[in-house]
């Protein structure tokens, strides 16, 4: 691939804290190579950039904002929630994003994004082929859920596991202030994947682990639960709770869930810790619960060194498997050790990573299945090594910001 | 007072982030006069420690937990909400208090604590002076809430409005990553005061602050609150509220209460957010509820080093007023500038605070009512100054953990 083409790169589906890291990565990796790439444009919104015409062209961006981009949450260049219909059922959007890729010659394609987004990724890559429209299609992974296949994990996972460690370690500390303590009920996301809740085990190494965690991949049992947490209030006078949001009963319902659907006909959650405390206070045990909401993707300032890197250095390999002229693959990180920890990134193809899911396997959660056990903590503490360093301006702390 | 005799320290209330920066203030400080301080004592759970004889000897505790402190949320010592009967009424609590600090020889007693706790404080003193015990008496100020008069803010509020700036700038950055967005509304503590949700308007300089602020020092009109709210979704297509906890309708009622009321018989209150969320979805926006909840006075991460610096020297304070013989004084900080920050610290008779309020001034709030104004900004600005720098272990938060 010697002549010349332009880069389009896009965000997609809920952020994480260190998705502009992989657009970091992507950018200055395509900068390097200016004699093969000319132009760097980025979707504003995502799929909806690109069939609205709305490009971010990064030709005179300033240096300073995109060094900013690693300590930026949200999706700096705006992301979206659009499914593209089969191109058999509806070929018409398929065609526009042909159009705007012609019109400004985009060349390497990068979508980075979660199942859904690798789903939309190779239904492009696909179209794009079977129009012989040369492209090369990357899709680029970033989930707080850590539950795409394939790949070791997923940037994002380390910074929003990180955030949960080091939020439930001071939750933990601030409960521990009173004699006569309370059941405290900490809302973690995750709908089908427990890797988050999972992951306030960490915090035990802090001295105010959770005593109790519920994950999806475990069937939940109210009962049980009442009875675990009894036991510990009884014993300590408090006790300190780590539930996903996703927890589902023995037919598969989940125990808190409300009507709404999001753009892909997921159920939208909410609620569980506070469904859950109102059962406890019933039980006349004091009771406060939390859900960690938004905080556990935009929390950057909290974002774990070894996450940032790591999505910086997919982003960069996007690029080279794209220079390599590869395409519909997704960038992945094989770990080869843990002791010391090791890893190198690879690729997959992006039909194996497609709307598939990776949970928490049984044999990282605990015999008596209301945690997890030394399996999850030698695989997951890697991950939340090295302190990010926010950048604060007179007390405030600094953003890049791009076509707000 | 030149006889040797010994310190004993007590926390109390709600915790706040920087509590142990103070503890460490007087603990050092102490340590500095051992000619006439013999042995440092902690309450295990302030009041109830004393009529508990439940005292932690500081006597041999290695110098590196007491270097964590300022690095460590919650009340390192043990706090209590334990509310003391005037003397007249029941007279037993206080000859237990009198005969456990004659049995520790108890001459310098620091109780560190918001509102209710000076009442506690004051109560002491007054019954130690009537029994002719010598005993200094000070009143060390903490509280997120920033609602005690005279001093012109409290040790912890500082740390409090760092958390809540930084957060919602990042929920901020978060909420604008769609192009068609939410109505984010987050719930801000504070009951009669109103100084930690107008605390989310320096959020404003990292380019993402709230659209709209309510305060509980303004009655809080529903219709207003959802015109307000269209007005501003109509023209963003997202709007970010921050809402104080206490805010109340035209009769004095809280917008949203439970009948719960803590040991002071104040109500508890939580559920604000979720309460207008669900208004405004009536209204066919798409909202999202946020409660920052404990993490307000627990992130001592993300604490000020502008407030942490300012409670060690509370801390240090108390031992030098104690030490020159004052007694039944609370420490206050006067501030003598803005431009540039400067302040001293000051001593105040307890009584003067004891139960009483300092709420947000009408000229800081903006004309409409639902924000406030650069008077604002200039008050709070100076007290978010400087980071601090958490401490972490093979990725792990430190903290220094006492007679857990």
């Amino acid at each position: 691939m010697k002549s010349k083409g332009n880069v389009l790169y896009g965000q997609s589906g809920g952020p994480t804290s260190v998705i502009n890291a992989s657009a970091y990565g992507i950018i200055t990796q395509s900068l390097a190579h200016r004699d093969i790439i000319d132009k760097i444009y980025c979707c504003h919104h995502g799929i909806d950039g690109i069939l609205n015409d709305d490009l971010i062209d990064l030709s005179n961006v300033e240096i300073e904002k995109i060094e900013l981009l690693p300590h930026t949450p949200g999706a700096a260049f705006g992301s979206v929630r659009h499914k593209l219909k089969s191109f058999n059922d509806d070929i018409s959007e398929y065609e526009r994003i042909l159009n705007i890729f012609k019109k400004y010659n985009i060349r390497f394609f990068f979508y980075n994004g979660g199942n859904d987004s690798m789903d939309t990724c190779n239904k492009i890559s696909k179209f794009l082929k079977s129009a012989n429209y040369q492209c090369a299609v990357i899709g680029v992974p970033k989930t707080i859920d850590n539950d795409l296949p394939i790949t070791d994990h997923t940037p994002g996972f380390g910074s929003a596991a990180k955030y949960i460690a080091t939020t439930i370690a001071e939750i933990g500390c601030d409960a521990a202030s009173y004699g006569k303590g309370r059941v405290t009920i900490v809302e973690i996301m995750g709908r089908n994947a427990g890797w988050l809740a999972a992951s306030s085990k960490l915090a035990e190494m802090s001295g105010y682990g959770p005593d109790l965690i519920y994950l999806p991949e475990v069937t939940f049992d109210l009962d049980k639960f009442v009875e675990d947490v009894q036991k510990i209030y009884t014993k300590k006078s408090r006790c300190l709770v780590a539930v996903s949001e996703g927890i589902r009963d023995k037919n598969g319902h989940f125990i808190s869930e409300s009507q709404m659907l999001d753009a892909f006909g997921h159920k939208q959650m909410g609620g569980v810790s506070s469904y859950l405390a109102n059962i406890i206070a019933g039980k006349g045990m004091k009771t406060r619960s939390i859900e960690l909401s938004l905080l556990q993707r935009a929390a950057n300032h909290l974002s774990s060194m070894c996450d940032i890197n790591e999505a910086i250095e997919v982003g960069k390999k996007s690029v080279e498997v794209a220079l390599n002229g590869h395409s519909d693959k997704m960038i992945t990180i094989r770990r080869i050790d843990s002791h010391p920890y090791k890893i190198v990134y690879d690729e997959t193809d992006l039909a194996l990573v497609a709307n598939a899911e990776k949970t928490v396997p049984s044999n990282m959660i605990s015999k008596e299945q209301n945690n997890v056990n030394q399996e999850f903590i030698e695989y997951a503490l890697p991950l939340i090594q090295g302190e990010n360093k926010p950048i604060f301006k007179n007390g405030i702390i600094q953003f890049a910001i791009f076509g707000k």
